[in-house]
């Protein structure tokens, strides 16, 4: 762990480090990722087959076998605990009034000359969603890309889903069951994304791809945008934290830990003018290291990518947060709104002792899955608009046309482009 | 040219034919564009120049020589004519208008029982214009990507466009004045968009990325896409008609040489229930070639990707352009407001008879940088929103994380992340 002042003399090369977090060696990997989606263009579902095969651990008999059956879904859903049932039902139902706030509006306006600018928003015909399957299947990941989709509207929502030994995670069956998806497909991987970018025989060809992955998965998607849309290409989670000495030791430390057992790449960084607080967070994160079943992943996070940094004061903590740009970020002072507008880049913003970023990732609303690695600077968290597209709209009537067509054809034949001038010119009188 | 009817035996491959237009094959280009951007991140000002000789035919003498000075910026401005000067003016307060009303709003709600969830709107710091140079360097793509990035508020606004032989074009340079930029580089293609992404010694690193160009600049801008955003990644430009008896055959034939003569590449497109119409459109555009100073661009891009389509009715004609998804979309009916609904995917639409797709390139409002290729079926035109990101902000009272924070315990502990359920029950009570 870094645990410096940032009046240290050796501060400017350790945040250095710390910003070099988070970065994918994509390139490393672009080779074999290229091959995978050349293989499922040509040869599409065999394809897919004979990856799942090889990565997978199972032998799909037929294309048919490539899908979950919806009464799967159904079954698993009516076999989980009804408490889960309902906490579920309460984070579908937070999840999807958030998303709706945020749905843009299509807008007009007139001019008295007659003429109408504007913009309509519509959503994408299709929408496939990766989710990754195994150990780390997350029914709240299918959450926080299912609900964004249906709320703008998408018709065909398909989802991709990896399933060692051809065993689909209940919990995430059971979540398909409850967000109302049918079409979901039992691939994972590089050739996911790419059969959901060309199409197969069985999957669909969609318009846009989201959804979280490791570094072959995030690659592909980087390989196929401009086929479709992607949301953004995401790396290891993050938590920064912003503190003062009103905030709770005990509590900052297992709010840096619930980021570290993520994954060994997880960074968790504390910044606070307040030297004992510093102290304390580093003690208790010892303390709650012991208690935690998931502690080797913690740990080794924590020490090789956990950072405590003690400022001269808050604003100076505030500058330095900003260079990091986290994905997640809690302001555990006082008074958290006051910070609010010096706070510049950031996925997700935790306001107060009491918001925990964890409240985030399952039931407050908002999205869970948000930019890292620095690109809060200039991606956005995953939300409905990741499923919309926007067309201008504009209407001119013969006198809109007569009072600015003279200027048009102005412009267009400096530019040299005559048929452009030329268009405008018939219509003028 | 295609002229065929929907009914013919062949249309189904003409069609099809059709929808593979304007793909661009960038891996063709990506090891030469790959080795243009480490170029630039290893020795930097160094490549650039070295990379300027190589493409631009001059050899800049040192650092200080990749930058425009304002002063060159404001003579150019100055010698420009009055006429020209209003018209650029005008283009310029209109574009700024739409954009402005584009702006997305930071929005906030509050919850009875302490809860605070919104959405706060920031610009990103920096931006990266690319502004294709030389004979193509249009005043008007500088004002298409300079205000959106103005309106958002972004603080540093860097171009970068090419100048063959060390001559830049005066207009561009006079459009720069006008738009009050100042960080003006001689640098082209591969390199500019390397220089914005990783910066140099002169040459600042940027968030975003936008601006059109080659097949290099656009195959650079998709490898970079991750380290920087992008806007979309564009190809040649696209003209869709959709008319009826009303339209004026004229117009519609002019309309279509304006995107024609853009670029051989360019594709241009009628689809009309009208045979009647179909016809003297056809006509029309022989006379209208024979008029055009750049006729040998527009003939060659009118007889290899043009098209004319009669279908049986208008829905079948709707149905086909939103397969194609283009670019510009023409509505040239009687009563154009009426199919607006059944318009899925389009960059930018233009109603009636008196607003020819060329009033959108200068003077309308709305961006002139719009998705191609088909892409429109999930990019959006270029506009505020491309230089300004989201942090979702989260705010929870004591009573509100007592409220719903069992229920969240509950699902991280389901998903095997215990620190993430610590975290939350730490703080209840």
């Amino acid at each position: 762990m870094i645990f410096v002042k940032s009046t240290d003399n050796d501060f400017d090369g350790k945040f250095e480090e710390l910003l070099a977090r988070g970065k994918m060696d994509i390139a490393h990997v672009s080779g074999i990722v290229g091959d995978i989606i050349e293989d499922i263009k040509t040869d599409k579902n065999l394809a897919l087959r004979s990856h799942i095969s090889k990565f997978d651990n199972w032998t799909p008999k037929n294309d048919a076998d490539l899908k979950i059956t919806t009464a799967s879904m159904q079954k698993a859903y009516e076999n989980i605990d009804k408490k889960l049932k309902d906490a579920l039902h309460l984070a579908y139902d937070r999840i999807k009034a958030y998303h709706e706030k945020q749905k843009p509006k299509s807008w007009f306006d007139t001019e008295a000359n007659g003429t109408i600018l504007g913009q309509q928003v519509t959503p994408v015909e299709s929408a496939g969603l990766y989710i990754p399957g195994g150990k780390a299947a997350y029914p709240s990941s299918l959450l926080m890309n299912v609900i964004p989709a249906q709320v703008a509207g998408v018709e065909n929502i398909v989802i991709c889903t990896p399933t060692p030994d051809n065993e689909p995670n209940e919990l995430l069956l059971a979540a398909c069951h409850l967000c109302g998806v049918r079409e979901v497909y039992k691939v994972g991987g590089a050739s996911a994304i790419a059969a959901m970018a060309y199409g197969t025989e069985t999957i669909p060809k969609v318009d846009v791809i989201t959804g979280p992955g490791n570094i072959f998965v995030a690659t592909a998607k980087k390989m196929v945008f401009g086929e479709v849309n992607i949301d953004m290409i995401a790396g290891p989670s993050e938590i920064g934290i912003l503190a003062d000495e009103s905030a709770n030791a005990n509590h900052l430390a297992i709010d840096l830990l619930s980021q570290a057992e993520h994954d060994e790449m997880a960074s968790s960084i504390l910044i606070t003018p307040s030297q004992k607080l510093a102290d304390a967070v580093k003690d208790e994160i010892e303390i709650w290291l012991t208690k935690l079943p998931r502690q080797e992943i913690a740990r080794k996070s924590i020490e090789e990518r956990g950072a405590i940094i003690v400022t001269k004061d808050m604003d100076e903590a505030v500058d330095l947060m900003n260079k990091i740009a986290p994905e997640h970020l809690e302001v555990a002072t006082m008074s958290p709104f006051e910070l609010l507008p010096y706070i510049k880049h950031a996925g997700a913003i935790f306001l107060g002792h009491n918001t925990p970023e964890a409240i985030g990732d399952y039931v407050a609303g908002p999205n869970h899955t948000l930019p890292t690695g620095g690109t809060a600077k200039f991606y956005s968290p995953l939300g409905v608009e990741n499923f919309m597209k926007k067309s201008s709209i504009i209407s001119f009537s013969k006198n809109a046309i007569n009072e600015i067509g003279e200027e048009c054809a102005l412009i267009a034949n400096t530019e040299g482009l005559t048929a452009h001038e030329q268009s405008v010119r018939v219509r003028l009188k």
